[in-house]
């Protein structure tokens, strides 16, 4: 059975972007991602990733998640339907407002591997509707100050249990389950 | 010389107390504080400490910073003069809205030990005076899904330095060097 995970880099802070959207603050930043050993072993781990509507511009501008080094299904939210799309070897397929829908249809895809879950919004929808097996943080060493924030307008309270606190270069790597 | 820190315990999503500013979800959750040795060691580090105007109150209902179990100079931010008060072999030194001052003054008190600042408030306003060496926080496995952050409405980017990653108990310890 799949493992449906939050996968996220955060600031100190709690912020995925600036208040832009932007990730320019990314940079300099020595993280797994300039460790191919590490990256290959955690993207070995996911077999599908779930993503916010405002995710379905990224595939005609290029930006695809994971880098375009993933090459598993990818579900995006949407409000109106829309064909799947082909990218690159990746097969984006447009899920209209079911999340639940889009999550489990991911976790059929994703095989005993992870689904990931990307982005604030689709984060917190999940964790209400307790969709969500484990969050893995990756957290860059700076307050952002103000931006997209991962977590903030949650709502309710969720129980976790830490099963791993690591450092790798600049990054702290927070992992943790989540109690039902 | 004095190393002035941020010392909070925090909700994964940041929070340091709920909306009413209890922390009463921090129950039941395993902490340092369970050990005394550990405790001792944090402790002993600590030779002044500086709070926001709302701590005053801690001091009539027996709330005192770190429950007590710290005997070193605590000063506090006021909006009026307030004479000095002993109690528990605590002295608690009011310090009319100048938070510099407070800082210096704890500074000097605090001789080679760490000056532990306490609060949100406290905390960003020091951050964005460029008074602050490090951020200690000890995350609690918990979302609290909203509440008293401890670095919203901070508004300006903080460079910081990975100084530790490490887990204790039902904690994640997350220690940072403020660059300037």
């Amino acid at each position: 059975m799949a493992t449906v995970i939050i996968h996220a880099t955060v600031t100190l802070d709690g912020f995925m972007a600036d208040v832009g959207g932007g990730v320019a603050w990314m940079s300099g930043v020595r993280t797994v991602a300039d460790d191919e050993a590490v990256v290959k072993r955690v993207l070995d781990h996911i077999g599908a990733v779930v993503g916010g509507a405002n995710k379905s511009a990224t595939i005609d501008d290029g930006e695809e998640p994971y880098g375009g080094m993933l090459k598993v299904p990818v579900y995006l939210m949407t409000h109106t339907s829309h064909e799947p799309i082909e990218k690159n070897g990746t097969t984006y397929t447009f899920v209209v407002e079911d999340i639940s829908l889009a999550v489990a249809t991911a976790s059929e895809a994703a095989g005993d591997k992870w689904v990931s879950l990307l982005g604030g919004s689709i984060s917190r929808q999940c964790l209400r509707r307790g969709l969500v097996d484990e969050i893995h943080l990756d957290v860059v060493p700076l307050l952002l100050g103000d931006g997209i924030p991962l977590f903030a307008g949650l709502g309710e309270r969720v129980e976790l249990e830490r099963l791993d606190t690591s450092g790798f270069a600049d990054e702290a790597h927070l992992r943790y389950r989540v109690l039902r």
